[in-house]
């Protein structure tokens, strides 16, 4: 077949991708081709424009590197990444809700003991961090995985300032106890812009949206039998929860961060400085 | 607003764009949520299967440099050119049908005098390439430039082949005369396969298909008043034609490349082996 135009060029392109042997490959190669061809047909972009999206894209990809995954931001910023989570995370009664991975992820942060500052000398105020997992009926899982991470009081991560933070700073791996409890100490994480020095933060300049997003720490669980959790904890009255650059807010995950002076804090240690405390209690759903 | 969830989501992001200042973008952005949610609804990617895309696409970027620009073959496989390219190519009688641009045009190429051998000590066969330009009427069009590129006779441009080839070899621009003529010395291209030993060949090889375009030579005609003319001409026969990677085959763009036995050449040199002949009138479309 040949003399592509724009009667034909859609279904011609279909019938190529048909050859795909493994049928679900089949299908979103199908899937793709139609709606990628249905957006160039409605924008009808111009040559010089189509140059422009071949530009950033080509930017884009050139931003990742082992700190920094633009493309990531760009899921999350076009609300791919809580689509996604959405479609695969339609939770039960008891379970708590999922939200974005983000790009500041990294797999295998060192595993320690219960109660553990996990920012020793980090400037910032004291959190005290405690919780619990469950079924979506209540009874405690033991031995069920933490992974947790979150940012410094100025908005980054360690990945971002590694000669300062050097690795796993303001992250690491807990178990839960025989009740399913877990606690650790950390500092309080701040709001923050996702990194706008790229592609992505062109972009949203381009739509008129700022870049922030909400204070709140991360938590990834995961339990044999259950599906492994995503989500974060947001703290109450944060002025970006309703403008979440990444739409990663759910009102179940909003909790308020109490402020207390210093004095004994809920690990039994003396704290000499006014410090925060962070409860949640996790529900994990069952695998199917 | 927050709760994103599968019912809302797509809504949400659309409001957050509707901010952008620029109309244009305003509407692109919108276009953009639109189809690439619609696309994830339709195929409900697992986690996994987001992550390899996510993976995908930085593997692309990464692969773009220089010498390579893989976001194009993407576009070119998936059939997104030839319909950018249609889309902004609705041509009147008496004008030359335009196809994709390819990823191996290099700007700023040298102008040469007619009749020059843009290909001097480079092996392959000799090919001598002639033609006019005119507009739609048939009335010449003089001092038109004439950007022409092509591989050598294994299938590669000078930009996959510095080392042997250098900068701007098998390219370069001519001007028209004053009867819209125009001839040079090469030789001849042959059908290759796009680079495929990236993402974009590894798509290919998911979705069934072969990598190979059939042997053509590029044009790019440009001259005030008229607009520039991008197009390939291909080689009658090739066994290609029908299943061009990239969709690029008109009917209109193919021509018989005649061999002639060893002797005098069109440009009247005496030449000691066999060679082809290509010849081509194009016809401009007058600017809007």
């Amino acid at each position: 077949m040949r003399n592509f135009d724009e009667s034909n060029i859609t279904e011609a392109v279909r019938d190529r991708v048909s050859a795909a042997p493994d049928p679900r490959t089949r299908a979103i190669s199908d899937a793709l081709v139609r709606h990628l061809h249905a957006f160039v047909r409605e924008i009808e972009p111009t040559f010089a424009e189509w140059e422009a999206a071949i530009g950033f894209l080509t930017q884009t990809g050139h931003m990742c590197d082992d700190k920094r995954q633009e493309f990531i931001l760009l899921s999350d910023t076009l609300g791919v990444s809580m689509l996604v989570d959405a479609i695969n995370h339609r939770m039960p009664e008891g379970a708590t809700e999922s939200t974005v991975l983000g790009p500041f992820f990294v797999a295998a942060a060192p595993e320690l003991p219960l109660g553990t500052d996990i920012s020793p000398g980090i400037a910032g105020e004291p959190m005290f961090i405690s919780g619990r997992v469950s079924d979506p009926d209540g009874r405690p899982i033991a031995g069920a995985v933490i992974d947790t991470w979150h940012s410094d009081d100025d908005g980054y991560y360690d990945v971002q300032k590694l000669d300062e933070h050097g690795h796993f700073a303001m992250r690491a791996r807990f178990r839960t106890d025989a009740d399913g409890r877990f606690h650790y100490r950390t500092i309080k994480p701040a709001a923050y812009p996702i990194p706008h020095d790229g592609p992505v933060g062109r972009m949203l300049e381009a739509q008129g949206r700022h870049p922030w997003r909400p204070a709140h720490v991360h938590f990834m669980i995961a339990a044999p039998g259950y599906e492994t959790l995503v989500t974060h904890v947001f703290e109450a009255g944060d002025q970006y929860l309703d403008s979440d650059s990444v739409f990663g807010v759910k009102q179940s995950l909003i909790r308020e961060w109490p402020r207390h002076p210093a004095g004994i804090a809920p690990d039994g240690t003396a704290v000499d400085q006014p410090f925060a405390t962070l409860t949640y209690d996790f529900g994990l759903k069952p695998a199917a």
